[in-house]
């Protein structure tokens, strides 16, 4: 089976070239012009391919294939096309397009699967400008409402109803993928296992559980002149120093654990005003669930002893918490059999971020392949893979895909 | 002489109720429709006075008295109406109150000086809008050029000379305060020395100078999830490492030595991204012209050590200096004797925090006076002066005018 690189290549620069930054980095926030320019290709292709183009209340969109079995349950297969502010060109984008050329590759071969194929495209999987992430994948696995959804509302205060709606991107609650009985995550590790060790690509076996927390610090403000430094209650000196013993903590915690301080504002904001109040969010990441706990309550301590001995107070509230998974060992064996088949030596590995497939493990059996990140890179402009290996992912998908299907 | 105390508090209360925060504080940013309707009510009870208002091209207010001596220099006063985000009621807009009440008391009391007085609202003093401060009387003082103050653009890009149009304020160059005899500006003490020690006013000898950096630490965004702790260049983590390490610093340098990181930005800022850059301020004031210099000199080094340790890079760039200066003796002495005639206890004391008079003293002999701020408090919305200590400000502002008209 030959996968055609060229078309892959055609389509991934165009959707890559909507939307850049002087770093050349990609800027297709979920929902934004630029995201609806990516959704629009997408369905042309699919149409293309001759596939049925169905969209969810959340925006999601299914492009369906028939199999040659009616009753047949359907092998799905995708990711989400929107990315980080100044992110990468693969991360996403490369899930998506990867099960569209799978199922493009079938159809050149003249091989119907019994299964129907569906290519996905999740909505809002960055969270980056509707918090939190993976949102549509979420609402199909019963963890979020929609209607809840619909209100979260972004940096500037613009809903996500709006947006779905002015894109014109909001479908049928009827057309949420229900059941399947296969799901398949193609994607860029984001981390530097495979490129160390020599792989061109690699099987998921589990995910990282992750906790977000956003802590505010409540000192006082006051003059940055005539305050003398002894009386000063500077929240933002009180969270630097929690901050640098967050890190230190989960340094010494031992890997996978994690912790970033992502985002950190202030409070008059101002350069003669000592910040009153500070905040910023902590993103920890582990690999069992019992970790994962002891994590957050040992940062909490951590914080609250710092802000206690500086006598100021602190607000700490958990906005996000996904439990580690474990993906299901069909789809694992099924990766397996492909790559022996390709003739492509095996590694099996954890991913330390999150993707919808996390989510839809919980009501499909799922699973993931992950192809090299360079240096390791990702959510920046510097994110890259070598093109052989996306091309090997590929053809791994397909083949999974068939595998699957038996 | 006797103060219309009434008057002076109907006219304070109708200026701080113009935009008030949740808090209780004020929100007249320079510039702003609430900057607008202050000045409106501050020009109208100029003419109500019977003084001649004229507007310079930086947008500064002077309400003109004439004087018996038509060949007299002016003796001028004033401060500002606009205010730090959320800031406090009294911090500029009693030197503007107090100016315009002294001048109406002299009036009341039927007291014609030999010298014209001027009454002048300062345009932009707080910098919390269009950064540095004290625009306006930079620019009489020869410090800025006004094309280059036009052109200072606030956190949404809306440029100094549009907003200054709009709101209609934008008056002629040969406005400008050129000339005077003297200038004494009455003030907040922003600090809490007078109200520790008891006293009702303070006598301001000198003010600190001011060195303001902005530094950005330039590390590698990275994704949160798969990226080791071990293996990150998070600018956040450096950037705080080296606040701390900058206020430690300046805690044992010794008062009135102080250093206030007051906003802070990361970039680019997402809950799952690793701060690739991160951007803070700092305020560093001083008595000393070269103690300023080797501050400013040690804290530098110590964020270039911190970062060449972690590996980071880092830009540093100096967007403020105002030395350190010393007021007028005359003036110190006008407000010495006038105390003495009103029986109250002196107390001579430097101002941390800058004005605008600390600009006008290099062209015009000046001087200011403190009341207390009730717990050293200002730029918040806790920021308060007992009303008896208003009164008395402007008692000793009303007679030094007279002793420095002599």
């Amino acid at each position: 089976m030959k996968i055609d690189a060229e078309r892959l290549k055609k389509r991934m620069d165009i959707i890559n070239n909507i939307a850049v930054t002087n770093d050349k980095g990609m800027m297709r926030l979920a929902l934004t012009d630029a995201d609806k320019k990516a959704r629009d290709f997408l369905r042309e292709w699919m149409e293309e391919a001759g596939m049925k183009v169905l969209i969810d209340d959340i925006g999601t969109m299914y492009g369906y294939t028939e199999g040659s079995d009616t009753s047949a349950l359907p092998i799905c297969s995708g990711s989400h096309l929107d990315t980080q502010p100044n992110g990468g060109k693969y991360d996403g984008t490369f899930g998506v397009m990867a099960a569209l050329e799978a199922v493009c590759t079938l159809k050149d071969n003249n091989i119907t699967t019994r299964s129907p194929l569906v290519v996905v495209n999740w909505t809002n999987e960055e969270g980056a400008r509707f918090v939190p992430p993976m949102l549509a994948s979420g609402v199909v696995a019963g963890n979020f409402e929609a209607n809840w959804v619909y209100e979260i509302k972004d940096k500037d205060g613009v809903s996500f109803i709006n947006e779905l709606n002015r894109i014109g991107y909001l479908g049928k609650k009827e057309n949420r993928l229900e059941k399947a009985k296969f799901y398949i995550e193609a994607h860029i590790e984001q981390g530097p296992v495979l490129e160390k060790e020599g792989y061109s690509f690699g099987i998921v076996n589990a995910a990282l559980g992750i906790t977000g927390l956003d802590v505010t610090v409540i000192g006082e403000a006051d003059h940055a002149g005539p305050t003398p430094m002894k009386l000063r209650k500077d929240s933002l000196m009180v969270a630097s120093e929690a901050m640098l013993k967050v890190k230190e903590f989960v340094a010494n915690y031992g890997d996978p654990a994690v912790a970033t301080m992502g985002t950190i504002s202030v409070y008059p904001s101002s350069k003669n005003i000592i910040p009153g109040e500070t905040r910023f969010s902590i993103d920890m990441r582990y690999d069992s669930s019992e970790g994962l706990t002891e994590l957050e309550n040992k940062i909490r301590e951590i914080i609250e002893e710092v802000c206690k001995k500086q006598g100021v107070k602190c607000e700490i509230e958990r906005y996000w918490r996904a439990e580690p998974v474990n993906f299901d060992n069909r789809v694992i064996e099924a990766i397996k059999i492909s790559s022996q088949k390709l003739g492509l030596p095996q590694k099996v590995l954890t991913s330390g971020a999150g993707h919808d497939a996390v989510f839809i493990n919980r009501i499909i059996p799922t699973g993931m392949l992950f192809v090299p990140s360079i240096g390791g890179k990702s959510h920046c402009p510097q994110e890259d893979t070598n093109w052989e290996d996306i091309v090997t992912g590929v053809k791994v998908l397909a083949q999974t895909i068939i595998e699957l299907d038996k």
